[in-house]
């Protein structure tokens, strides 16, 4: 049986993962929408090989690169916010919705209100719109399936469990490359030195977030999201080989755990072929090879981002989407050469303590929060 | 709802499990049968503590003791292998399978065609009479539940996914206590030496069979009975710590595994609970605490018990059921003083050559080639 699939962000690396996977199943996959921001060639080359109704520019001044690469293909080209909430309602069986940012928002709103699969690797969806996406979930019936290596891992674990079961949920976190660094350490690191991650490769955002832990800490508002358990239940564990991917434990004392090789191929692939499996050429789990998984506590004093993210959760209101915005904000200025690594949480903390409007009850309030949010963060980046 | 349960083999370390979590939860159970072997007194505490309706010795011998045991109480008292089998015959929604050896099969087949659910602990059911406790199974529409620790582990990783994805099953060894010996001094093993398990409070003949790794030999072919996978989808691994109880890997790269403490509350609460989940009061897995699980390759030629049972399982017909029965013989033996700890697997091996009838057809033909296979092995035993 042959499957529509859209994927909002096809040019990234989860798009390419996801096209990697479909090129190996010609046969069960007919492609719809290809998205980029404005990667113009790339996406005109995605959209020919693999043969795509419609490809989308969200940044509609690349519009006419996008058409003359496609000049003679006969795959529409479009461009610009609208079309590319419109290319995301074009009725497919699964949509990825793996556009980084809340840029993501509109597009993965149209995904899921077509009432279909919608495969979610936009953190902002959860951490910044949980309430507001929740709802629409639940108002359309959509399956909302988490591509997240971890919240993928905790998905798994729960298949097949009432969840009204489950004791805790443990999120595994690499550590990323400070992770045993002093804070004097710390306070000296160089974005060089922060987006080089041991385990996974990544972009610079996620990079630093990963070291900074605030990876972790927008993990956990999404699975607080999108598992029904109390904000207390859900924990989070350092396991610097990132082969278990997360954890549940359930109210007898079995605790399920998904293994895995770091390959975004891996959630990827449970995604698009959940309830089934689909092969992968991901070389089989060699446990006896790898030798040894260690585990030790996280340590909040050092890494305050998961504490704040639960400070965040349990605030309410629109404080997970300040966090999330006051932390892109100060990334980048660390980034850019403007602030010490260890100023990113306290960026953060002083923002939440200052900031927090209500709840957003639509996508537009969402987007004008996220917006004040960056400004207030960037009036406060300036006086450092 | 209050459910039916009978516990064969109470006075074993299982049925006390099993009572200890009953206890528990006073109002959802009404225990129908207790038995035991020959220990009357334990029995006759058991019953009127449980309030059980009979409670039954298979050694008859024993009865008259058990009937003054509970003269008085309105419990009902017999004995025999009749009264057992009537005994596991009588209606309930879930009997423990946990009478160990060939003197289980018959009642474990009794309780079997009530098609009802039966909780499995004796291996003999599966490693010796597999195939006539499938047909039955299939035949009766019986669920059958593991509770050995690696198959009720494997049994949670299936859950939710179609067996017809999984890759391959990894069941988890502790290594036993032998696991850093040399050959020179494994030749050299007392039983006092093999029966100090490092992880497991558990019987003689079981530690033994843990310290020479037949105990995953025989967990190997109960998994080749229980799981729709090929036998060269079976693998063993070395996992001290026996945190992880086995983990099943999916075609598409995911690996799930069931971690837990070593107490058999946790296997035993998940069958008793299926498909729900019950409170056991088992502390919650700290792996931070234990810092770190390792894993290492079997040593078969150390211990070559794993691939004897993989051979067995490969030449089928009675082979896995003559492979039991000499192991038996030789660990008798071996604890006997009268034969070295190396010479166990080489007993077995020399038997296997010799002497494997085609596969039983009944459960007569099961114990009747139990009984010749241990009459050679015997014969065997008494050259060495």
């Amino acid at each position: 049986m042959t499957r529509r699939i859209s994927i909002l962000g096809a040019t990234g690396s989860i798009g390419g993962s996801t096209l990697d996977l479909i090129a190996r199943q010609p046969d069960r996959w007919r492609v719809a929408a290809l998205t980029a921001n404005c990667q113009a060639q790339e996406l005109a080359r995605l959209a020919r090989r693999f043969d795509a109704e419609v490809a989308v520019v969200a940044d509609e001044t690349c519009l006419p690169e996008l058409r003359d690469a496609l000049a003679g293909s006969g795959i529409e080209a479009a461009g610009g916010a609208g079309a590319l909430i419109e290319s995301a309602a074009r009725p497919v069986d699964i949509t990825i919705a793996a556009i980084v940012g809340c840029a993501g928002l509109a597009p993965t709103m149209a995904a899921i209100e077509q009432g279909r699969t919608v495969a979610l690797a936009n953190k902002e969806a959860l951490v910044s719109a949980g309430d507001v996406m929740k709802a629409a979930v639940a108002r359309c019936g959509t399956v909302l399936l988490p591509m997240d290596s971890e919240h993928n891992a905790i998905f798994q674990c729960l298949a097949g469990n009432d969840p009204a079961y489950v004791r805790s949920i443990t999120l595994t976190a690499s550590g990323g490359p400070f992770r045993d660094w002093s804070m004097a350490q710390l306070a000296a690191a160089t974005p060089a030195q922060a987006v080089k991650h041991p385990n996974w490769s990544m972009g610079a955002k996620i990079s630093v977030d990963s070291a900074t832990m605030f990876n972790k800490g927008l993990e956990l508002i999404e699975a607080w999201h999108l598992f029904p358990v109390a904000l207390d239940a859900l924990r989070i564990i350092i396991h610097p080989q990132s082969v278990v991917h997360s954890m549940v434990e359930y109210r007898d004392g079995s605790t399920l755990a998904q293994l895995g090789p770091s390959d975004m191929r891996v959630p990827i692939a449970s995604c698009l072929a959940w309830p089934e499996r689909m092969d992968t050429p991901c070389p089989p789990l060699d446990l006896a090879r790898l030798g040894e998984l260690t585990f030790r506590p996280p340590d909040e004093d050092r890494f305050p981002a998961t504490r704040l993210a639960r400070e965040a959760a349990a605030a309410g209101g629109a404080a997970p989407a300040v966090l999330n915005a006051a932390n892109e904000m100060a990334v980048a200025a660390f980034l850019a050469g403007h602030l010490p690594f260890t100023r990113i949480a306290v960026t953060v903390e002083e923002l939440l303590a200052r900031y927090v409007p209500p709840a957003a009850a639509s996508l537009d309030e969402v987007i004008a929060i996220d917006a004040e949010a960056r400004s207030v963060a960037r009036q406060m980046l300036e006086l450092v």
